[in-house]
């Protein structure tokens, strides 16, 4: 790694800044929202197509997706979120996946305590269709979230959430029902 | 989306390489501080500006942005934060919006839960000057936090917060009184 | 700040997103993981050499280093965190630093308070040796956490954590002790 003169560097980033500016600009006049930097450059459909994410479905740059994940029509993946599918992932149509959430399927628990010699232990996630799940919320590896939920913002789920319902807390325990406004048999 | 070799495209990666390592050792050396690669090319302050944000006041490029939202002299918005201005966003003066602070005047439950039926629902949030919002603080929509107030690491705000107070927890409840240990009258 | 034409522009930008499309795929295809685009210019293991991380260490470059920091042996920092040296940090080996975790050792509580008057204060961090510290953990400055810790999900860390311990809560509470199912010492 060398090769590029200090002059190439400075143009490339100059470039880089100018390009930056410009994308602002643009998006703000056009959108009415700034982005990231990266996001001018990864568009949320394309990523979630090259993933084999289903129809409509939509990801930001910001969002690592490991292993084996799928995600449903019209899914809403936001920044700074963490997909983890290495014990397998499964995402329903509908959802809004808030800015922030950690879904996983495996954890390192164990491979910490026992200085690097157990390995990471795994076990599959569901989230069922229709469900809003708030910013922050990280869900741990096992849990099985039926439809039409909501989890509320900064919750740790780490059991299972019938369908139906409002969760919240960490842990997260059921408190509610959710009231579906419109048809959603269709 | 095609056309630049597989040659041209190395060569690219190869040159942000450089640059990035050229950076974390710049910056390192005069600011002590290595940051996201993104953070080279934006500049705090600069990417403020092109919002419209006022004087000294400066936001990181992992920041979203969205709609009208208006912030105060030198307040500092840190990394991977989200200000949602879809419903009305307004921010006061020296302000500390921690790393991870989630702020909306919008959300999509009722669009999750309605099979897309029904669209998100806004709705303005108002935090005053010298307000402290502590790391991972996630602010729903139609809230109002007065002046002065310290709202404490991951708590959850769903309704208005008096100025001169410490608040804390999911959902936030007042916990104290702040104590300014200078004069902020000017 | 200007000087490229907008063709030049354009060309760099449909260059990156050819680049992004094909790290996408290759990343896919050998590690069955995608990544934020930074990540792919950003090599995790590389940056914490940079850094002068222990053997082993490596660090995401949505990571944000601040001041004088110390990272032990083969521990592992997510993405999307915040580790601030500013008075002093020092972490451990064989770690587990989820994604979200923002670790510091000042704060701007009063700088926010007194209008800016008054400056940030800072304490030494310390985190020992085998810990797992879960998603989005925030840790304030002047804590030390003992060897053999997990500290569970979006837990706020304010006081002293003794070693051989789980802790979990906001603010953080000792609620059992962890079990190492493998010899830990070497």
């Amino acid at each position: 790694m060398a090769g590029a003169s200090p002059e190439t560097l400075d143009a490339l980033l100059n470039a880089l800044r100018e390009l930056n500016a410009r994308q602002i600009r643009e998006t703000q006049q056009h959108w009415r929202r700034t982005l990231p930097f990266a996001d001018y450059i990864v568009d949320r459909w394309d990523k979630a197509k090259a993933l084999g994410f289903s129809e409509g479905a939509s990801v930001y740059d910001s969002c690592l997706v490991l292993g084996d994940v799928r995600v449903g029509e019209n899914t809403w993946v936001g920044p700074f979120t963490l997909l983890d599918g290495s014990g397998g992932l499964d995402i329903g149509n509908n959802c809004s996946i808030s800015a922030g959430v950690q879904i996983y399927t495996h954890d390192t628990v164990e491979w910490a305590l026992s200085n690097g010699r157990v390995s990471a232990e795994t076990a599959p996630v569901k989230i069922g269709d229709r469900c809003y799940i708030g910013p922050n919320v990280v869900i741990s590896k096992g849990v099985t979230i039926g439809d039409g939920c909501v989890i509320g913002a900064n919750s740790f789920v780490n059991r299972d959430i019938p369908g139906g319902v409002k969760a919240w807390g960490t842990p997260a325990r059921v408190i509610g029902i959710t009231c579906e406004k419109a048809d959603s048999s269709d």
